[in-house]
């Protein structure tokens, strides 16, 4: 195996075999190859992209590059989600319940958020006494018990995947589809769930900006999921405004409690319940239709919030935030944001709302940050409401020491009003698989 | 300066500043910008180019990386060549002693040989005691003394390019046109030229492949050249035959010779006359017509041989050989090559012949191969010639340790004959400045 003519075939737009993409990974990991190969062929990779049958080496190799999790010890077929990640997305810890009290597992493993988009973890962690760093067989108990936990990444998991990380965060190389592609899904095929759904946010707030390539990134995992032997699905969804009203760890926790008892059906509600029936159409459960009508079931029944109870409960956490949402929505300042003007909102961009929150103390700049659990922003109003002048938008909310009313003049001026209603916006732009 | 920023920039076609330019590279040689960032960077510029103003940007910060010759001292105006290089490519002994018997200074500091293209340094130093690494004070003094001296590069003279090419090699990044560019021209300013013709070779024995590719490297260098501040002119010429009858060291400097002595006017007499009297136009002599007579009087009149004579005898070489050959040709093996049938040679491939003369042993496959000066090829017939089945076509010649059955087997298999003559083939293809 040679490096040099690797980098110069992928360059070329010569498709490589599977065994050398293998002998390349495996060679990075032991430091065999140099970054400055690996960068430039990365490089060569945004320009010339990979085949199909690349990137399903490429995700093997880098699936293989370290442990694997054996979920061989739970008796139900298990079901993973994977979100590529947003403004105000709590949905794991709604659709985990759901799916749950259906009777299929959903064993999850998550990292940290890092920038304006939030990460599970830290929304669970917002909960008193909730912990996610939590021994395997333990995981695997709480999930035979319950049917759900979402626990920190552990372990030697994909290693290639950390490493080749690193180099194209800092090579410009991160914005490639095959590329992240393999990024995700080595980590999804690692985790060995039976089904994989994946959530793939496009717009502002999103990593795909737009619907050419959110659902070009949508067809290729699942291309590769089912090639690695997985039941696999995708939907493209929207996250051109934020999902939901709550932006912020412990805001989203209440949100997601809300859901869970039914009594909110906004837009979030609905994409938890399109997200939901199609993992338990990936495990078996029926079809589109009768797996829909199971999730609304679990949260009519109350089934789906109390799997969330006891899930929590088994994972150290204070349940009593459920009955008692002043238990830990406990921030210190809150800033009321006003119309400007009579109209439509026909603007009220995800990111600008994701990079306030992040702000006000929500989340992390830097991976060593601290966060403000209590911190975030209330949407009062959402993209295509009427406001009137002087009518509260939204409330920031911290307790951390920064300037409120610099975020707030920012993020004013940020929202579009008009005089003209705007298209509705379906949460589901596409289904894949 | 952010290094993320510039191979973002150049990765999504954005013009660079100079001054991010000389940054990057001024950082590159002090080690401050890893090589996993700058050979990202070179691969994006394979993909995206630089324009005009970058270029001569990059090759104006590369020259200043090191030091800068300082050519001062020599009291007449200077005329540097530069070949791209190519098979049996002899040139510079012929057309500096030509040029500085028309009293302009040819001051050339020359690298030596790598894989199937040969060095000048090389040529020379296969002449008995012939020096070329000499103090830079000398080489001044020889060049005041008879107008012509190569020697071999020495000093600090341009880091940034020997850290980029090494870089360029191992990372599939050689072939980019701004790149070759910059390469070979920070060199050539750095050695402090009044006046710079570039040869540019075309075709398979050459690095340039095609008529269009050589062009543009020609017109890029040209135009980085004289807003660098020097007369320049470059001429893209034929490599798709060797150039004369004559490859490998001994053979090339006798070849050479005899061409000083006016005892062939073939092919590479008729090239040597050309680029010297683009190079005394250059150096203001006259017309490109006068220059050319100029040129050829310097032949007729022994003054281009007398030349040569004293340059060689300056560095310490035996100049007997002038006169006698048998004194340096004194290799132990030759093998004829004949013609299989009857007809044209349509096709005799340099680069063929090229790596045929390098198995011989004339050249060096890694850096710290060793030269057999004598061994070689000397051409019979040339591309276009009419020859009967069993005529002599070549002799192989050395003195190591070679399979020469197996390289003369594998060379004649590569030889086109054909019924129809073959179209004459120019050697200068296109004059650019």
């Amino acid at each position: 195996m040679n490096m040099y003519e690797i980098i110069s075939k992928t360059k070329r737009g010569i498709e490589l075999t599977a065994e050398e993409i293998k002998l390349m990974v495996d060679g990075y990991v032991k430091k065999e190859i140099p970054d400055y190969q690996m960068s430039a062929w990365l490089m060569a990779v945004c320009f010339k992209s990979l085949t199909q049958k690349e990137t399903l080496a490429l995700t093997e190799a880098m699936r293989d590059s370290g442990d694997l999790v054996d979920l061989t010890g739970i008796s139900t077929v298990t079901v993973d989600k994977h979100s590529t990640g947003g403004v105000g997305d709590k949905t794991s810890l709604i659709i985990g319940p759901v799916v749950a009290a259906c009777g299929v597992s959903v064993p999850k493993m998550s990292g940290k958020g890092l920038g304006h988009t939030g990460g599970t973890i830290d929304k669970l962690e917002s909960i008193p006494g909730c912990k996610t760093q939590i021994p395997f067989e333990q995981f695997i108990d709480h999930i035979n018990k319950t049917g759900f936990s979402i626990v920190s990444q552990s372990g030697n998991l994909v290693p290639a995947d950390k490493l080749l990380y690193a180099l194209r965060d800092v090579t410009a190389t991160v914005d490639s589809i095959p590329l992240i592609c393999s990024s995700i899904m080595s980590k999804k095929l690692a985790m060995g769930a039976d089904c994989i759904l994946l959530d793939v946010k496009m717009g502002s707030g999103a990593f795909m900006k737009n619907t050419e390539d959110a659902c070009s990134l949508a067809e290729l995992m699942v291309s590769v999921g089912k090639n690695a032997g997985k039941k696999c699905m995708a939907v493209v969804t929207d996250m051109d405004i934020p999902l939901g009203k709550a932006i912020g760890n412990t805001l989203e926790v209440i949100e997601a409690t809300e859901i869970l008892k039914g009594n909110d059906k906004g837009r979030l509600y609905e994409l938890c319940m399109e997200l939901s029936a199609y993992m338990l159409v990936l495990a078996g459960k029926g079809t589109k239709d009768e797996c829909r009508k199971l999730a609304q079931e679990a949260i009519v029944s109350g089934k789906a919030l109390e799997v969330f109870k006891r899930s929590v409960m088994q994972q150290g956490g204070d349940t009593a935030f459920i009955d008692d949402y002043g238990m830990i929505d406990k921030a210190t300042l809150r800033r009321e944001v006003y119309s400007l003007s009579d109209g439509y909102i026909v603007k009220m961009d995800s990111e600008v709302i994701g990079r306030a929150s992040l702000a006000l103390g929500a989340g992390r700049v830097t991976k060593e940050s601290s966060i403000d659990y209590t911190a975030g922003i209330m949407l009062e109003k959402e993209y295509g409401d009427y406001v009137k002048k002087g009518e509260k938008l939204m409330t920031l909310i911290t307790s951390s020491d920064c300037d409120i009313e610099d975020i707030a003049g920012k993020l004013i001026e940020t929202i579009e009003i008009s005089e003209n209603k705007p298209q509705e916006r379906p949460v589901i732009i596409k289904t894949v698989g």
